[in-house]
């Protein structure tokens, strides 16, 4: 049976296919890890995955990770490794290969906007390919300078983004992303729980000693290291969205944004994966002001607003302006001063965005965040937020925990 | 008197008019906190400084960031910060600022290869500009989502990279940086001499263990976080130069590679710019075989040779040559598998790197590490790395911790 990574590279190359495109080529990135289960940080090393439309994908890569590229759990299509070493010039290696595409399988990429290519087929392809189309897809998180040696090998190439053809395949999330997803979701909410459950105990500690102790807890719980920054805001600190923690102590009475998430593992066959928790609470130690009180309803009814309206064929604008028309409604338009969400997956922030103007309509099997805000400059922030995935009827939530401001054993629902 | 950054600011503008540049445009990279002071990860948000050749400076921002990148320490010249919303399109700001340098300082980046072109005192620069010139420079770390955009935005410039000008400014540290990089090799050494001292105490721990145990300790000694992952690899883990590290605990006799730095802020007048260490020893609590005693002294003549051949106008290449001839000449040339260094700075690999091919000349005030190292695939790998910095006669030593094998009290060097 095809392995995961099988599956995707097959997909993506019919997705290429059909795109009009003749080359992906992708560089340590989401990309890379998605495709191939081969995870390593962006490095002034040229480690390139070329995908061509037809013949062989192709890895381009220091010597000193061959080991690790052969237990890449690809075999058909075969992958050929190619590695370069310190003292030799991995430019060669990539003309090298972009000239085996050209002769041997006839690939246009280096001859502009390609009109009357054919597919494997011998069937004629998107005859009306404009400048923008491009013909070779590079990963969006490619370095200039590696989209610059590539330009140089193809001078006459038209350049597009590899987002054209694998963000469509990626934001719908297959059961394997789904698993992980639910996990690290299962994890925040327990955390999330534990800390609320303390109550008045709360009361002195630090943001910082707080923020230290839930990223603790989240790799107690099974999860891997935090996906973010853990974002502990008490009091005035919560009105800054990206306030992270200090060493402000926590005085009674005083709502502390609460943010975090941490990576979990996906099950994978022989490769790489690890995809995010991200929920936010906002929990008061003691009793909050009236004014706090009417502020956390309205974030509450906005979130639930949202939520409710996720389902297959609405925009994400619309999701953000269920949320957002609450907030404007109560009079607190100007203090939402951030979009209503952004997807999830291999990176914490990834398509679909929930903003306005954006018109993607959603699809089953997308994940996203909703969480919208009221900052209050001087006072208090209050921010909610879930993570979702869109179902075939509606929407599954991936955090449940209590979402009310109240902590220790009182009602916070 | 002008801050760092005015200077480094001023500086760059000098540097990308002699270039015969129009433009260089940055985004949260090293580049940007070397010219700036401000730091910030990568983001699929557009955050944009651009540095024309006459003309105000802009960065272009999203909206949260606009109170963090008021406190800028530039003042002369003015930088303008223009912010963009969430549901604003940041291409619109990209536009006016491009157009706003074309329409009101005629410059031309908009038009292929200006020849003719004068500088801001009317004079005529650089006639013989070629297509790989450039006239508008972008950041080496651009994602290819950013500079496809400014592609859009400026359909006919041609695009070069910004290390084009920034490069040679960034390679020679200045003593703020000098400073900043003396204080985390002390740590490193510091950190190293505890640890070597603990001899047979060593033996039983846990890899992963002691790396946990280093970093705590250069958390200790003053430094933040560990410039990168820290290396414990012992016995035949130490053959592989990439290896980090495990639960294989430590036996007596076997060699331990140890390679370790963490970074430290420079004392810059109200910006941001972090250091990092980066040493390496192998150390062997209890005795090791004689062909380790062997295979240690080589790698440490070949460390010791390629630092006396530093000195300014001497190539890259003729210092990695130094140590290879070394350890060729012991007949292991085919076991030192990597470079014999690589730059440091603002990033833990940056140019020069010390490597065959590399023709740059080294210069007073380049640093870089030397780091030679002979690994036997199923036994055990030796490396010994120490950072230099390039003087007016020769080098100086970042680290000056023992550089034998032996633990404990022993003699160590």
């Amino acid at each position: 049976m095809a392995s995961t990574f099988e599956r995707r590279l097959t997909n993506c190359r019919h997705r290429l296919e059909r795109s009009g495109g003749d080359l992906l080529v992708c560089v340590p990135s989401p990309n890379l890890t998605y495709l191939t289960g081969f995870e390593e940080s962006p490095s002034e090393r040229h480690l390139l995955l070329f995908v061509p439309r037809i013949g062989t994908p192709t890895l381009v890569a220091p010597k000193m990770y061959e080991q690790q590229l052969a237990t890449i759990p690809i075999d058909e299509p075969p992958l050929e490794v190619r590695t370069w070493d310190d003292d030799e010039n991995p430019l060669e290696e990539i003309r090298a290969v972009l000239e085996g595409y050209e002769t041997r399988h006839g690939l246009e990429f280096a001859i502009p906007n390609g009109v009357g290519d054919t597919n494997s087929d011998g069937e004629a392809i998107d005859d009306d390919r404009t400048p923008g189309d491009g013909s070779i897809l590079v990963d969006d998180r490619m370095w200039a300078t590696i989209s610059q040696d590539l330009r140089a090998c193809a001078p006459d190439a038209t350049f597009g983004l590899a987002s054209d053809v694998l963000e469509s395949q990626r934001i719908r999330k297959d059961d394997v992303e789904l698993e992980a997803l639910r996990r690290a979701g299962a994890i925040a909410d327990r955390v999330s729980l534990e800390i609320r459950s303390r109550g008045e105990e709360l009361i002195g500690t630090t943001e910082s000693a707080l923020a230290s102790d839930i990223e603790e807890r989240l790799e107690a719980e099974g999860a891997g290291k935090p996906a973010f920054s853990t974002i502990v805001a008490a009091g005035a600190n919560g009105a800054r969205p990206h306030h992270h923690s200090s060493d402000h102590e926590i005085e009674r009475g005083e709502p502390i944004v609460l943010d975090f998430g941490a990576f979990v593992d996906a099950k994978l066959d022989g490769g790489t994966g690890r995809y995010p928790g991200d929920q936010t609470r906002t929990i008061v130690p003691g009793e909050p002001t009236e004014e706090y009180k009417r502020v956390h309803e309205i974030v509450q009814k906005a979130q639930q607003a949202a939520v409710e309206a996720v389902e297959p064929g609405v925009t994400a604008s619309a999701v953000d302006e269920a949320a957002r028309s609450v907030i404007e409604h109560a009079g607190y338009g100007d203090a939402f001063t951030h979009r209503t969400g952004h997807g999830v997956g291999l990176e914490v922030h990834e398509p679909p965005y929930i903003v306005g103007g954006n018109d993607r309509e959603l699809e089953p099997g997308m994940v996203h965040s909703i969480e919208p805000g009221i900052y209050l400059d001087g006072k208090f922030g209050v921010r909610i937020e879930d993570l979702v995935v869109v179902t075939e009827t509606g929407s599954e939530r991936l955090n449940d925990s209590p979402r009310g401001w109240e902590t220790g054993d009182g009602p916070s629902e």
